[in-house]
């Protein structure tokens, strides 16, 4: 459900998650339209999970939404660095719809990647959360071989750097003990990998297009301060063979009926 | 199809592969016997392979031996340090069962840790190979928890860095071009990967005993020299829902009728 509430190159949409769990108010324009990614990230939080989460790279608050929709514990802070989409997660709280949500989440306007004193600063406290998410951007050029090679190296190297520095910031402000969930691209396992070296009782869960083909994203969970372990899970699958409807498991997920790692 | 072929501790036992496709002779003893890993390996290998391979950890010759069985044109060294495990390899390479594959299969006495001028002088020559197949011993102590805390961090970290010894074995000897594969537990996937790091066109595929079950084993393959790239694989299910009947791929795969990239 979209309802386009301007017009123009700054026109945003009002769209409905959860079949109307929440909604948010998002740019028109497609490409920073939030979508299965973030619902996928969403669901790696436990469904009974109770107390304070951040969701790093929020956007509009897609994540974050989807995890106080589904949790109802949940008290949520979502950060965002681009200006015009923290503006849209603020617009996101405001609208009545998600009046039942409201009054348990946040915005914080500022940059993942800042460290230590400036982090602290900025708002993002030492071991505060019990549970952190992240959907860190990637950039579409490094998805697709490039003609310039050398540009399409920096694009990866960015991406890959990225992911550890905000991995490392998801490091200081989690709780002993708290949650660490990450959705990537296969591509950038190794640096998912090292980034969750100080984390146990890692879980990976790749996402499947289809049950023949290769993932197209991964969600990785693990606990802070606890003993090495990784667990690779069985995949899930978006489509059923010859159709373009979500699977069962994938639709339950998407609607905030169903949790990644079935806790 | 087993025959005693001694009595007591030191006693052997000649054993059918690929449906009578080669034999093995291996110890009676359980702990040193082949089976799923060392084949689920050697379907690592496109069956149109031709060239020299090697296999890094041969133990009996299992891995190695599936390869010369499947691929016609395949030369294959089996590199084995454990005498007694050389030893098996060589009355393998002996039997009348397997003479059509001895003549393009010979066994090395060697350490895969060595390095530089000792890796040379032990016969694994710089960049002589076209494909590399690692089937790391691991400690069965660091699979499960101990109540020596201690102890087991001991075992882990020991099988961590054999994995990334051996990969750096591998990087050595195979050609520019050439294809590496390794069979691991899920617990070793930053391991793998982080020594993966020269290599390109990554392809894991997690191995579930069943499909509502995490992995208990990934096969991965990289080519040497060629640009970063990883992709995650369907996985392969070993049984069926409700069966200890392995899956007809599985089968296929046992018996090498098929490979696991499907190349």
């Amino acid at each position: 459900m979209t309802d386009a509430a301007g017009a123009g190159e700054h026109s945003f949409t009002t769209d409905a998650f959860h079949r109307g769990g929440f909604f948010l108010v998002q740019p028109a324009k497609k490409g920073h339209r939030a979508g299965t990614d973030a619902l996928l990230l969403a669901a790696a939080v436990p469904s009974g999970f109770s107390g304070r989460l951040v969701d790093l790279g929020a956007g509009a608050g897609a994540a974050g939404l989807a995890v106080a929709a589904r949790c109802s514990n949940a008290e949520v802070l979502l950060v965002e660095n681009a200006p015009e989409m923290a503006e849209c997660a603020r617009a996101s709280l405001a609208l009545p719809q998600n009046a039942h949500l409201s009054a348990r989440c946040a915005v914080l306007e500022a940059d993942v990647r800042l460290a230590d004193a400036a982090r602290r600063k900025a708002g993002l406290a030492d071991f505060a959360y019990d549970f952190t998410i992240l959907n860190p951007p990637f950039n579409p050029a490094s998805d697709r071989p490039s003609p310039d090679a050398l540009r399409r190296h920096a694009h990866v190297m960015e991406d890959e750097t990225l992911i550890q520095d905000w991995l490392k910031t998801a490091g200081w402000i989690t709780k002993p003990g708290g949650g660490v969930a990450i959705i990537a691209r296969p591509q950038s396992l190794p640096q998912v990998l090292s980034g969750f070296g100080d984390f146990g009782a890692i879980r990976i869960r790749p996402v499947h297009p289809r049950a023949d083909r290769p993932a197209i994203r991964f969600v990785a969970r693990g606990i802070a301060g606890v003993a090495r372990d990784i667990q690779l899970m069985p995949p899930l699958i978006l489509h059923a063979e010859g159709s373009n409807r979500f699977t069962p498991e994938a639709e339950a997920i998407g609607e905030g009926r169903a949790s990644l790692f079935g806790d």
